[in-house]
C-alpha cells in the first residue's frame, strides 16, 4: 500500500510556474478584496512612476484616472513624465513576474522585486480577460510605442497582442499604463484618494492629480521643487551578512586574494581593515578566496562581527528630512487646523542584518482631530504609504509598546494604541524593507527597526509633552496673572480713594502674588527674506533677583544660519545655546533676539526653552533643564526622569550618533561645535 | 538625460530566480526571527510528515528532536512513518522551490505549493553552510536511501553532495530529515512545544514525541485510532471561478463540445445542468469550447452565477468533527481543569470563490484559565496551528467583531478581543486556505470565511451563555432553596413545640416560598458499554399544577443511537426532542431516562434543556424555549433575542443547511425526522 502511494505521488511531482503560483495566490500580492485590488493597481503603477522619475532626476507629475465600466469593472490609467522604457523591454517589464532592474542592487527604491506591475496586468486579465495597454516614450525618440500585452502564466512570459509606433502629442517622455480590472472604488479610509494623500505627504516633490469614477478630482501640488538626491548603489556591508551569502560571494568573486575580495566587494572595508579582519580570522590575506573551508568562512564571519567598521555609506538612502515632513504634513493636513506639529525627527542611519535603514517620525496634535478615538497612524516605507495590515506592522508594534501616558495621550494600562487627537507618522527608509509579504503592506518585526521607531517616536513625543505641559502651565498661571492684574490695581485704587491717599505702586505686590519667571516668545516671519525673527523675553516676576541660565534649542537644520543677539555664552551639541543672566533683578526683564534664515512659510512654530536656576514651580513658558544636559551633552529624555532613573554617566559619543543628516537644502551650513564640557 | 537613463535601466533588466527571490525575502517564508526560524523548520517538516501519512492512510508517528550545537546553531531532526519518497524524487522535493505534487489538485492538504521544506533546506545552508541530510524508505524496498543536499539558489535546483543506499534498521517505511539551522529555541508561548501541542489538538489520530535541547521530552498520545478519511480530489466548481481561469480551461480542454466541457471539467455540473447553462448564456451546447469570444465567455460566467448548482462534493475536506475536537481539547488541556467545554461546532461546508471550506469552533471556559487577561485564541487551518500574525488573521477579526458581552465575556465597548477565563479555538478546513503570505501564518480576510467563523463562534458562544446563565440561576435559587429547607422545618418544629401541637407538613409552604419548576440531570458513564445514562427529573415546586412542554437537545452525533424512556412526543430537526406533561401537580415530579451509545470517556458533560409553559422567572435548571423554535425548526439564536429582533418568518430549509456531518464513527445512525409543524 505505502509503496504504491510513494510511486503514485512521484508521478504527480512537478515544477510550478511562479506566475501560476501567484495567479492562485493573488491575495498575497494585494488582490484579496475588491477594494484593495484597485488600490494595489494604483499603488504599483504610481510606485513605478515615482521610481522612474527619481532615477532620471525628474520632478514627477503623476496622473491617475479611474473610469467605471459597469459590472464592477474599472479602467485604470496611470501616466507619468518619467524617462520612459526602452521598446524591447516593455513586454518583460509589464508581462513577466520576477523580472526587473533593481533586485540585485543595494539602494532605496520603492519597487525591487519585479513583481508588482506585472501582477496588476495578470490580475486584470484574470478578472476581465482584457490585455493591458502600455505606451512609453523615451526622450529624444521621435515616436512613442504602444503595446497590448497578456501574461502567459503557464510560462511566465509576456504575450504581445499588438505593438505599434504612435505619436504622443505634447509628451516628451513618459509611460502610460491602461489596465481593466474588477474591483470596487470607495471613498473615505482605505481608498485610492487616501493612498494618494499619503503618497503626497512622503513625496513633497511630486505633483499628483486624480480623476475618480464619481466625477470628482483631487490635486496635490508639490510643496518643494527640490528632487530628492538620487540614491546610490552600495556594496553589502560585512555586519549582518549571512554565512550562505558570504559563501556565494566567495565562490563567484573575481578577486584572487582574500584581502582584495574583502576590500573590493564590501562597503566600509578599507585595505587596512581587510588585513585586520584576516588577522582576526587567522587567515592569510593572500589566500585564494574560492578555496576557503566552511570552518574558515565561519571564522571570517566571526571576525567581521569583532571588527569595528564604518556604518554603510548612507547615500543609498533617501530620507525625507524633518523640514520637508513638516511642510508636507501642513500642506496635506492643513484643513484639520492642528494645534501643534511636533518637530519631526529624522534619526541617523542604522543597520540591520547589513542593510542600512533610517527612521523618521512626526506627530500632529489637536485642532479638529478627534479626541475620543485611537490616534491615526500613518505608516510609510521608502516613501510609499502602507494602507493595510496595520496590526501586523513593526511600526504599530513600536507605537503599542510605548507608554504614551507621560506624553499626554490616553492609553489603557500604558500599552496598545493610544487615544487622543493626534496623528502619528512614521517613515522607514531602507535598501531593503523587510515586508511581511509581497504585497508590501506591513514591515516585519525586526528588532533593530522596532527599536529605532520607538526612539524616533519618543524623541517626537517628548516635544509634544513639552508643548502640552507648557500650554497647560501657561494657561494656569496666566489665569492667576490675569486676575491679579485686574484686581490688584482696582483694590489699590479703591483703598486709596477711601483713605484719601495717593494710589500706591502695586508692582511689588503683583510680584509677590505672581512669583514666577516668565519666558515668552514672539515670532515674525518675513516671506521675502525667508527668515524668522524671534524675540524672547525673560521677565522676573519674583520678589527677589534671580540668577538664570537660559537655553534655547535651535533645530539642527538652522544651526549655522542664525544670528543671535546677544551672542550666547556657550554653544552645545544639537543646537543648544546657553545665555547666562546673573542677578536679574525683581521686575526686570532681558531680551534675546534670534534670526533664523532659510525658513519656508509655515515651517517654524516655536522655539524650545529650558531654564536652570529657577525653581520649576516658579517657571512659566519654559521647562526646567533636564538632568545633566549641560555637563556632557547627552540627550537624556524626559522619560528617563519620569521613571525615576538616574542619568547614566557620560559615554563617549559614537561615530554613528552624530547630529541629524545634512538636510536637503543648498545653503552652506556649518556644524555647531561639539560639547566642550 | 532621460534617454540615457532608459537605456541604462534596460541594461540592468533581468530575470530573477525564484529561489534567489525567497533567499532575499526569507522572512516571507517564516524565517524572520531566530525563534520563528526553528518553529518554521519544525512546522514544515511535521506538516509534510502528516500529509504523507494521511495520503497513505497510516496512523502517524512523528518524532522531533532538536540538539544545540552552540553559537545559536541547532540540529533539527524530524522522522515519520509515512510512505517514504521515491529515490529519484528526493532531491527535487527537498532542494527545489515551487516543486510539488499538490499544487494543481483541489483537496485539503497541509502543504500545497512545494515551497516549505525546500525553504528550510535553503535557510539551513544560508545560516550554517551545511547540507540537509534526507533519508527515506519506501515500503517493500530493501534499503533506505540517504542524501546530502544543497539548494542552488541561482538555478533553483538541488545539488546532490552524497547519495547512498543505507540499512534503516527496524524501519519499514518513512522519511527523516536532518537540517542544521541558526535560531533560538525557547520555552513557553510561541515555542516548538506550543506548536506541537496545537498540532496534537487538531490531529487527534497522531502520536507526537519531542526531545528538546534542554534535555526535556514531550509526548502526545493519540486520542483516537481512526485515521481521518483520505480527502479526495475534486474538479473546480463553477461558482466563483474567475474569468481568466475559465478562459485558460477553455483553451486547454480536450472536450469538443461546450456542454461536454462543462459536464466533465467542473464539479456539480450534470449534463442537464450543462445544457441549462448554455441556454442561459445563449450559446450552442455543441459549440467548440476553444472558439468562444471574450463576450461569450463572460456570458457563460454570468450564466454560472444564475444557475443553482449543488455545493461542491465535500469529500475533498477533512474536518476534525465536534466529538474529536472536544476529546482532544480535553486530552491536551486537561491539566487546566476547565469548568466547561462548550460543545464544539462543525459548520456545514460552504464555498468562497469556488473553493469549498468548512469552519469548526470550540470554547473552553473556567477552571485554572486566567480570568484577568484576554482570552487565548487557538487558530488552525487545515489541521495546522497558526502561531504568528494573530492580528492579521480573519479568525481574530471575526472574534473581534462579535459582541461577547451577552455571552458572558468581558469586552470593552463590545469590540476587540474579549477578556475572561476562556480559550477560543477555530479550525478552518479548505481546499485552498487564502493565507496572507507563503509562511501561512494568517488567513486573509475573505468575507465568506469571516462570516462562517462568526456563525460558528456565535453558535458555540450561545452554549457557553446557556451554561453560565444556568449556573448562575441555579446557584441563586439553590441558595434560597437551601435557606428555606433549613429554616422552614426548624420554624415548624419550634412553633409546634411552643404551641404543643403536632409538627405540621411544611411542603406546601416550601412550595410557596420556592415557587419554581426545577429540572435536574444526573449523568452516569459506563466505560464498558461506552454509554451515558442520563436521568432527568422535572419537579414542580410551584403551588399550582403546571402544564409543561419539555425539550432536550441530543447532539446530532448521538441521534439515532439513543434510547428514551418515556419516548418523546415529538422529534424535531437537530436532535430536539419534546415531551409533554399535562398538569404536573404541585410537589410532584416526572423522570425521563436517556441512554446514549458510542460515547468516548469524558466526551459528554450535560444535556441542553428547554421548557415551555412555565414563566421563565420560575424555572430552574433549564432555559425557556427560544422564540418560535417549535413551529418551524429554525435555529433562532439567543443573540437575535438579546437584540430585540423579532424572529423571522419561517423559511424553507436550504439544501446545504442540513444537520451536521455524519461524524467519523462507524455506528449506523438514522437522521431524526424533519420538522412536522
Amino acid at each position: 500500500m505505502a509503496a504504491g502511494i510513494a510511486a503514485e505521488l512521484a508521478k504527480k511531482q512537478k515544477e510550478i510556474s511562479v506566475a501560476e503560483f501567484f495567479e492562485r495566490n493573488k491575495h498575497i500580492l494585494g488582490f484579496d478584496s475588491m477594494t484593495k485590488s484597485i488600490i494595489t493597481g494604483v499603488k504599483e503603477a504610481v510606485d513605478n512612476a515615482l521610481d522612474a522619475c527619481e532615477e532620471a532626476e525628474i520632478l514627477p507629475e503623476i496622473y491617475v484616472q479611474i473610469d467605471a465600466l459597469g459590472d464592477n469593472e474599472y479602467r485604470l490609467v496611470v501616466e507619468d513624465n518619467g524617462p520612459g522604457i526602452m521598446r524591447r523591454q516593455v513586454p518583460n517589464v509589464f508581462g513577466r513576474l520576477l523580472y526587473g532592474s533593481r533586485f540585485h542592487t543595494i539602494r532605496q527604491t520603492r519597487g525591487q522585486q519585479g513583481i508588482g506591475i506585472s501582477a496588476v496586468v495578470m490580475y486584470g486579465q484574470l478578472t476581465t480577460g482584457k490585455p493591458a495597454i502600455i505606451r512609453s516614450k523615451v526622450a529624444g525618440e521621435d515616436v512613442a510605442h504602444e503595446f497590448e500585452l497578456f501574461l502567459n502564466t503557464k510560462m511566465n512570459r509576456p504575450e504581445k497582442i499588438r505593438e505599434e509606433p504612435i505619436v504622443w502629442s505634447g509628451k516628451e517622455h513618459g509611460t502610460r499604463i491602461e489596465v481593466c480590472l474588477k474591483g470596487r472604488v470607495t471613498r473615505g479610509k482605505q481608498s485610492v484618494a487616501e493612498y494618494l494623500r499619503g503618497t503626497a505627504i512622503v513625496n513633497p516633490h511630486a505633483t499628483i492629480s486624480y480623476k475618480d469614477p464619481f466625477g470628482g478630482t483631487l490635486f496635490f501640488q508639490r510643496s518643494t521643487t527640490i528632487v530628492p538626491p538620487k540614491t546610490r548603489e552600495i556594496k553589502p556591508h560585512p555586519h549582518g551578512i549571512e554565512l550562505g551569502m558570504l559563501m556565494k560571494m566567495l565562490k563567484s568573486t573575481k578577486a584572487r586574494k582574500l584581502s582584495g575580495f574583502l576590500s573590493t566587494e564590501f562597503s566600509s572595508v578599507s585595505a587596512a581593515r581587510a588585513k585586520q579582519i584576516c588577522e582576526k580570522a587567522g587567515l592569510d590575506p593572500d589566500a585564494n578566496p574560492k578555496r576557503l573551508s566552511l570552518e574558515e568562512v565561519k571564522g571570517l564571519l566571526a571576525a567581521f562581527s569583532q571588527t569595528r567598521l564604518r556604518s554603510p555609506d548612507t547615500s543609498c538612502l533617501s530620507p525625507i528630512g524633518a523640514r520637508l515632513i513638516k511642510l508636507s504634513l501642513k500642506n496635506v493636513l492643513g484643513d484639520l487646523r492642528p494645534e501643534f506639529y511636533a518637530p519631526p525627527v529624522t534619526r541617523s542611519p542604522k543597520v540591520y542584518s547589513g542593510n542600512p535603514f533610517q527612521v523618521e517620525a512626526g506627530i500632529v496634535y489637536g485642532g479638529d482631530l478627534r479626541s475620543d478615538s485611537p490616534v491615526e497612524i500613518l505608516r510609510f516605507a521608502n516613501r510609499v504609504p502602507l494602507m493595510y495590515q496595520q496590526g501586523a506592522c513593526a511600526i504599530t508594534r513600536a507605537i503599542e509598546d510605548i507608554d504614551w501616558r507621560p506624553y499626554g495621550l490616553d492609553q489603557k494600562g500604558g500599552r496598545g494604541i493610544p487615544h487622543g487627537p493626534a496623528i502619528i507618522m512614521v517613515h522607514i527608509a531602507s535598501t531593503k524593507i523587510p515586508f511581511t509579504s509581497e504585497a508590501k503592506e506591513a514591515v516585519a518585526n525586526v528588532e533593530e527597526i522596532t527599536e529605532e521607531v520607538k526612539l524616533a517616536l519618543r524623541e517626537c513625543a517628548r516635544k509634544l509633552r513639552l508643548h502640552l505641559s507648557k500650554e497647560k502651565r501657561r494657561s494656569k498661571v496666566r489665569e492667576k496673572f490675569d486676575i491679579a492684574q485686574r484686581l490688584l490695581p482696582e483694590i489699590a485704587r479703591k483703598s486709596a480713594e477711601i483713605l484719601d491717599r495717593p494710589v500706591p505702586d502695586v508692582t511689588p505686590i503683583m510680584t509677590k502674588v505672581m512669583d514666577v519667571v516668565e519666558v515668552s516668545e514672539k515670532l515674525e516671519y518675513h516671506k521675502k527674506t525667508r527668515t524668522v525673527e524671534s524675540v524672547i523675553t525673560i521677565r522676573n516676576y519674583r520678589p527677589k533677583s534671580q540668577s538664570i541660565q537660559f537655553y534655547a534649542v535651535i533645530p539642527p537644520e538652522y544651526v549655522g544660519a542664525e544670528s543671535l543677539d546677544p551672542p550666547p555664552k556657550r554653544k552645545r551639541k544639537g543646537g543648544r545655546y546657553m545665555w547666562e543672566f546673573k542677578r536679574l533683578p525683581s521686575n526686570e526683564s532681558r531680551t534675546i533676539k534670534l534670526l533664523l534664515r532659510g525658513v519656508e512659510p509655515g515651517e517654524y512654530d516655536e522655539t524650545e526653552f529650558y531654564v536652570e536656576g529657577v525653581d520649576p514651580l516658579h517657571l512659566l513658558g519654559a521647562e526646567p533643564l533636564p538632568g545633566d544636559w549641560d555637563l556632557d551633552g547627552l540627550d537624556t529624555t524626559l522619560e528617563d526622569f519620569s521613571r525615576g532613573k538616574r542619568p547614566q554617566p557620560p559615554k563617549p559619543p559614537r561615530a554613528d550618533e552624530e547630529d541629524g543628516p545634512a538636510g536637503n537644502t543648498t545653503g552652506g551650513r556649518a556644524k555647531a561645535g561639539g560639547g566642550a564640557g
